[in-house]
C-alpha cells in the first residue's frame, strides 16, 4: 500500500508542495455548503457571511450558525459553567488526569526555560532596548473531529501562561449529545470531558462550545457575550482557516494550518518495525496527513513497507489510514543521507525524525523544520503529548519562515529609545540630513529644535 | 485647525478604532480601477486578477503591470544593474552618505545586541531546545509616493542582516523618467538614487524597480528571473496590504501596515514649540497619518495649538499637514496622566513619545506601543532613522500583539527533541495514555514499541 518512489518520482508527487489557495475544493464540501446557505458559493464566500453575520448580530448570529453548523441547541449557553470545568476531573480517569498534569508541567517547565525577557544597552548613548509585554487576551481554537485533543489545550495555554497573559480563552466545536444525554450528564455535555479537563488541569476557566469560522469570527470582533481577543491560535479545519486569513491584521494570527506531516530520515541500522509505527501515527490523523521516509537503504524501504502493512492491519483507524498512506505517504529512496537533508530543507516539513547512527552531526544541516527529533528514543509522538516543546509546528512547508507555538507567540516587544542629550545633539543633525533628502522638512524641523534649543 | 477634545468627545472620533476592512474605498480610487480594468471592481478583486496575472504569466504579467500602473517602459529590465547601486553612492550629497552609513551602524549595534540564540536544557531528560535558524531569502518593500524613503531600506533590511539572512531582495515602485531624463543619467534612472545609496551603504544587491500588488505576488511565487521569497516586509499601500494579506500563509508576511500615528503624553512642562514640531513631523507623512496629544493642562494644550498653527505655515508640505491634522490628529484634555496612560494601552499606538517630568515611571505602565520615546530628547522623528531601533511599527492598534521590525522576524525556531532512554521509558505509557484516551491507538502503539522493545 505505500510505494516506494525514486527521488525523482517523489519530487513530482508526495513531495511536491501545493500552495495552499490551490487545493481543490471537493464536491462533498460544496454540496454541503448548497445545503446550508441554498446556494452553490466558494467556502471562502461562505465564510465571509457567517462572519459577517457574527460581527452584525453578536451573540443572536453566533447561536444561529451554533446550531446551523455544529448542532448546538437554541437557548442553551454556549459558555461552559467554570464549576463544571472543575468537576470534569473527577469524571475521567485518574490515570489520564495524572498523565495530562505530567505533561502540562513538561511543557512549563521547557517554556520557562526560554529566554524571552526585556532588556537595555548603554553603549549607544543613553538607554535603548526592548520592553516584552504580554498580550492581554489570546483565544485558543482546539479542533473537535475524529479526535478530541486535550493535549492541543496545553500545548498552546502553557505557553501563553509562561509569557504571562491574563486571559486565556478555550473555543471548541460542541459535539452532538441526544436529549438524554444532555439531561443525564452530570456537567455541561457539548464537549468532550477530557478537554474540559485539560483546561482545568492549567486553571483555565474561559471556555466556549463553539466552532468553526463562527467562533473566529466571534473572537476577532467579539460579541455581546465574549469580549474580542487581541490573537488567535490553533489549526482547524479549511473554514477556520479561511476564517484565520479574513481577520489576518484585525487581530493577530498565529499562522494558517494545513495537514500534519512527519519526515523520516532512517539509515539501514533503523529499526523497521518503529519506523512503520511512527509513520503509521502520522498517518493516522486525518485522510490527508503524511508519512515520508527517506533513506538510502532499499533494504530497510522494503522491511518498512512490509511493517506498515502487518500493522495498519491491526489498527482502528483503518480507512483513514489506507487513503494517508497510499496517497501523500511514501518512502523515497535517496543517494544518499547529504541528498536526504536537502530535501528535508527544501520540504521544510512540520516534524523531521533523524533514526540514523549520528543524529546530532545531521542535526547541524536542517536548516527548515517544525521540531527535530534525535534518535529512535525521541519518536515524534512525545512530541505530541509530553516531551515538552509544543506540538503546534508549522505545516505546509511553512517552516521556511514560521515557527512552533512558543512564548515570542503571546508578548510583543515595545522598542525603548531613551537617548542622552549628548547623542541627541550628536545625531539630529545626521538624521535632519536624511529627512530633507527624504523630502521631510517637518521631521528636519523637529530635530532643528532640539540643536537650537537643546 | 487643531481642535481641542474631552476624552469622552476624542473617543467617538480622533480616538475611535476603524478595522482596517472597513475602510472606506474613495470615489477617485474606483474611478482608478475603472479607467485601468474597464469595469468598477473593488480593490480586492483587482488585486486578485494582478496576483493571478503574475502567477500564471510570470515576467510577462509583472511587466504589463509595471507598464500600466507604474508607467515602467516595455522591454527594459526592471532589474537594478549591481555596479549602478554602487555607482550611487557617488551621485548623492557626502553628507547624506556619511549619514545613512551613521544610522546603519547604530540599526546594526542595536539589533546585535537583541538576544536570539539557540539554546538547550538537560533538566527535562536528555537535551531539549531550541534551534535558531535565518530565514533563506525575505524581500522588503520600499514604498514611492511623495516621499523616497533610504530609511526604510535601512531598517527593515539591516535587522535581515543581523539575522544572518542570505538574500534579501528589495523592491520599490519605479519612478517616472522621461525618455531624455533616462537617456542621460549616468545610471539606472527609474528609481530615487538615495534609495539605490542606501542599499549600497550596507551592500544590499538585489534590487527591483517594482511596486504595487504585482511586486508581491512577484516576491511570493516568483518568476522566471525573480526567485520566490520566503517573507515579506514593509509597508504599502491599499493595494499592497491586500496583496500582502492575499499571499499571507503561502509565505510570511510582516504583517499590514495601516497610516502612521504617534500619541504624545506631556505635561504643563513640556515644551509646546517642540510638542508641537513633533506633532507636525508625524502629521507630514500623509493625509491619514494622525498626531494625537494627550495632556491634562489645558494650558500646554492652548500653546500646542497656538505653535501649530505658527510653525505649519512655514511648512512646505502645508496641504497634507491640513488635512491629517484635521481629521485624525487633536488635543485631548485627560484627567490626569495616569488616564493617559489607560488611553495609550486601549488606542495602542505605534509611537508613544512621554514628555512629562518622569517618563521612567510612567513607561512601567505602558502595555501596548510599537516604541516608548523617553523625555523630550528622544523625540520621535530621531527613531525615524538613526536611534538604532526599527521605524518599522505596528500600527492601526495592532500593536496589541505585533511588534516593531526586529531580529527575530528573519529567523524561525526549531524545536529539538532528543530525549534519553530512561527519560523515554518514563514518559512513554503517560503519553500512550493520552493517546488513547484521544482515540490514536497508532499513536499509543508508536510508544509501547518502546516501552517493550526499548
Amino acid at each position: 500500500m505505500v510505494k516506494i518512489y525514486s527521488v525523482e518520482d517523489a519530487k513530482k508527487t508526495i513531495l511536491k508542495r501545493i500552495p495552499p489557495d490551490e487545493v481543490k475544493v471537493t464536491e462533498g464540501m460544496l454540496a454541503r455548503i448548497e445545503a446550508t446557505f441554498g446556494e452553490r458559493i466558494m467556502p471562502e464566500e461562505a465564510v465571509r457571511r457567517i462572519i459577517r453575520d457574527i460581527r452584525e448580530n453578536g451573540d443572536a448570529g453566533l447561536a444561529l450558525w451554533n446550531q446551523k453548523l455544529d448542532g448546538f441547541p437554541r437557548g442553551v449557553s454556549n459558555k461552559v459553567p467554570v464549576e463544571d470545568i472543575q468537576r470534569s476531573l473527577e469524571l475521567i480517569p485518574h490515570a489520564e488526569r495524572e498523565a495530562l498534569t505530567v505533561a502540562a508541567q513538561r511543557i512549563r517547565s521547557f517554556y520557562q526555560k526560554q529566554p524571552t525577557h526585556s532588556w537595555v544597552t548603554n553603549d549607544l548613548g543613553g538607554t535603548l532596548g526592548q520592553f516584552i509585554r504580554p498580550h492581554h487576551r489570546v483565544g485558543v481554537y482546539v479542533p473537535g473531529g475524529t479526535a478530541a485533543l486535550p493535549s492541543s489545550v496545553l500545548m498552546s495555554a502553557v505557553p501563553a501562561q509562561v509569557a504571562g497573559v491574563k486571559e486565556i480563552v478555550i473555543v471548541s466545536p460542541p459535539v452532538r449529545a441526544s436529549g438524554q444525554d444532555a439531561a443525564e450528564s452530570p456537567i455541561f455535555p457539548y464537549l468532550p470531558k477530557i478537554i474540559l479537563a485539560a483546561c482545568a488541569v492549567i486553571g483555565i476557566t474561559e471556555v466556549y462550545a463553539i466552532g468553526g469560522a463562527q467562533s473566529i469570527g466571534a473572537l476577532a470582533f467579539g460579541t455581546e457575550t465574549i469580549p474580542p481577543v487581541d490573537k488567535i491560535f490553533g489549526p482547524g479545519n479549511l473554514f477556520v482557516t479561511l476564517a484565520k486569513r479574513q481577520v489576518f491584521g484585525m487581530v493577530g494570527i498565529d499562522g494558517l494550518a494545513g495537514p500534519t506531516e512527519t519526515m523520516i530520515i532512517a539509515d539501514g541500522n533503523a529499526k523497521p518495525a518503529w519506523v512503520a509505527a511512527d509513520m503509521l501515527a502520522q498517518a493516522e490523523h486525518d485522510v490527508l496527513a503524511s508519512a515520508i521516509l527517506l533513506t538510502p537503504s532499499l533494504d530497510l524501504a522494503k522491511q518498512v513497507q512490509t511493517e506498515l502493512e502487518k500493522q495498519a492491519a491491526t489498527l482502528p483507524r483503518k480507512e483513514i489510514l489506507d487513503q494517508s498512506l497510499a496517497n501523500q505517504s511514501g518512502i523515497v529512496i535517496t543517494e544518499n543521507l547529504e541528498e536526504a537533508i536537502n530535501i528535508n530543507n527544501q520540504y521544510a516539513p512540520e516534524h523531521l525524525c533523524l533514526a540514523v547512527d549520528d543524529p546530532w552531526s545531521l542535526s547541524d544541516k536542517v536548516k527548515n523544520a517544525g521540531g527535530i527529533f534525535i534518535g529512535e528514543q525521541s519518536f515524534e509522538m512525545l512530541g505530541d503529548y509530553i516531551a515538552g516543546p509544543s506540538h503546534v509546528m508549522p505545516t505546509g512547508g511553512s517552516a521556511r519562515f514560521a515557527s512552533p507555538v512558543n512564548v515570542w507567540d503571546f508578548v510583543h516587544i515595545i522598542s525603548l529609545i531613551a537617548l542622552d542629550k549628548k547623542t541627541t545633539q550628536e545625531i539630529s543633525p545626521l538624521a535632519a540630513r536624511i529627512a530633507r533628502a527624504e523630502g521631510l522638512e517637518a521631521h528636519a524641523r523637529s530635530a532643528d529644535f532640539r540643536i537650537n534649543e537643546g
